[in-house]
């Protein structure tokens, strides 16, 4: 039969991302193209004590039905730690637990646009939270950054000229996929221009707690006084991504549109790992636990970055990330970066190309992302060697 | 600050039943208002261990990033279970993992309805996937049953009625919240109108293995030849709710849509609790599992059912379900039902009314749902006491 889909998803694609995954599980080959976290980043021991323990006292309440906002221990875990940062304030913000951070930008994004809404991103942005924008029917718009992040002026000149804009994501600490850092001074003008312009931040913040170099930067939640601000954070990178546990933290009138929208999509995360969450943040040494994550990044970028200082040539420009799992890589004129993506795997190295990146078909690039989390030390020297010869 | 909701959201409440029950949690209550599993039928046991042995074996696979479509060994477990009943046809249908059975219809839901569209239920139905059809902003419209399931004339005059019908959407057995099962005969006549008039069917069967008098009638997707039956399925009343895992088998163009809307929504489902699932179905014997839960159901539905006939007035009418967890009383025209849910909590316990699980607020019921997995054996015998002298 003929199916009359949705307009919403007759024209989503698969992520570009994950079909690329796909073809990575290639035996052999180097993926500098996921963004998962180094196997060896898990607190393995950990989750199999606690898991045990937990399904030896409390079995039934790891296994029943729980309430939609989340498993209130751990939204009170949440709480305390966003608090420490100012991007929770009792009385004034609440907390939901979502099924990942993902979930957390794509219920934002349903409790706000109607078809045809503007939603602005970074351009280049997350893929993932791109679909989610986009499988709204929202009118999706890049505005270029800096070194110093998103443009405020281009913000302000998209704001003006494009159809109720109610939204702007950005991703402040270490961009994916460029791994830039928003300064505080930006933080501060971006906040300002919501409240002139009147539109809410999405601050989408999965990678805050990887910062293996420099100070932390003030979050843009914790500069919300008239509660535009919509702070989502994340257990995938700093526990598990597989157990899809993420949190947000906005006004009270923004967290129960948003949980009605998560009632009727999955009722309430899996419950057993909102328990297992918990217990690793209140019974173990977490802030050691993060202190090895950051010791691990940290080495392995630094294994990356000095291989591709070795290795590339010094035409192709590539960020310096204190954080986070990426590296942009902005490719001179002579090379076509499309042709070069398509012909890296050949040679044993899977990057992804920047254009899986773009709001829009108009916006253009030049650039590749590649991931240092996921390789082993070896890959890393490896694949950045193999690329450097392809790049000439 | 003044928020700019979406149209889909700033009409839609959370959903009156997990509004009920929170407040059945008030010390003492006997809640006749839940759908949860009876804490005794969880394989706990079997769970602790098979969760020890995972995070022993295969402890990275269990908490790193896995594909959208779902852990590959559960699916073809699925796969295999769905094609003894004709629910599956290799080549011709394909599986997507869900995080529950809820996320199966509101996936469904995205992936076909445009604003405006209608979807058609049966009245009443399921308020969670009602509220998933609200949130989409759909023409949501209710179909009444009779004896045999919903009204193929009512349904045909609806279908030619109202603009866009893409989607009927349907609870065959023991549904929730009248448990009504769908002779045989009706199910053809559905699939024939779908086939005649051109709409799509999910089929929703979160309790076709609970079973517990009676025999196994085909499912619609049994007689789909053309790929017009979405056939949605849950593992949350045979393992747990908790770990919110549930299935979709239906024609491969339509899991792709929904695999690309699953992508945006939460990534993939909750791996740990998926890898459990695969190992309770394939390394114990789960037929003797379910075969326990029968007994549990059976047992349970039996003493609500003796009690109703020994303390209810004669002129409340009573569904007789072969399965399921739900009996649907009607009141006579004696009894205002709303007046009456409110003042069973006074006395100790709570039912749901039956207004909540209407399509459209036009329409009317002086009916009510009652739970009997919940509850303990004594609490159903004193529960249905106090309602019959509420009754009068």
């Amino acid at each position: 039969m003929e199916y009359k889909f949705s307009e919403k998803v007759s024209n989503l694609k698969p992520s570009a991302i994950r079909e690329i995954l796909k073809m990575t599980s290639v035996p052999g080959i180097i993926s500098f193209a996921a963004g998962n976290p180094a196997p060896d980043a898990f607190p393995v021991e950990d989750i199999k004590r606690i898991t045990g323990e937990i399904l030896s006292a409390d079995p039934i309440a790891a296994l029943q039905y729980s309430i939609t906002e989340g498993y209130v221990p751990l939204r009170e875990d949440v709480k305390a730690r966003l608090a420490k940062k100012g991007s929770y304030i009792e009385g004034k913000d609440e907390v939901i637990i979502t099924s990942g951070g993902q979930q957390a930008t794509e219920l934002s994004c349903k409790s706000f646009l109607n078809e045809g809404d503007t939603i602005i991103a970074e351009s280049p942005s997350f893929v993932g939270c791109l679909n989610a924008f986009r499988s709204y029917n929202a009118n999706l718009v890049g505005v270029e950054m800096d070194e110093e992040g998103i443009s405020i002026e281009k913000l302000r000149d998209a704001v003006k000229r494009e159809p109720n804009v109610k939204l702007v994501y950005v991703i402040p600490n270490f961009q994916n996929p460029t791994g830039k850092c928003m300064t505080a001074k930006r933080r501060r003008e971006l906040y300002e221009l919501a409240c002139e312009l009147d539109f809410v931040i999405i601050e989408d913040d999965p990678y805050g707690e990887l910062r293996f170099e420099g100070e932390d930067i003030p979050t843009i939640k914790s500069l919300d006084k008239e509660g535009r601000v919509i702070y989502a954070g994340s257990f995938s990178k700093i526990i598990s991504p597989g157990m899809r546990v993420g949190y947000v933290s906005a006004a009270p009138e923004i967290i129960s549109k948003i949980v009605v929208c998560k009632q009727v999509s999955d009722v309430h995360s899996n419950i057993l790992a909102q328990m297992i969450c918990h217990r690793l943040l209140t019974e173990t040494d977490f802030d050691s636990h993060l202190s090895k994550l950051r010791d691990i990044y940290r080495r392995k970028y630094r294994i990356m970055a000095d291989a591709i200082e070795k290795y590339f040539p010094k035409d192709v420009k590539v960020t310096k990330p204190q954080g986070g799992l990426f590296i942009w890589a902005d490719l001179p004129d002579r090379i076509d970066m499309l042709e070069f993506c398509r012909q890296a795997p050949a040679q044993g190295v899977a990057v992804v190309p920047g254009t899986a990146f773009l709001c829009s078909p108009k916006d253009s690039t030049n650039s590749f992302r590649m991931n240092f989390s996921t390789p082993t030390d070896e890959q890393l020297v490896k694949g950045c060697e193999i690329l450097g010869r392809l790049l000439g």
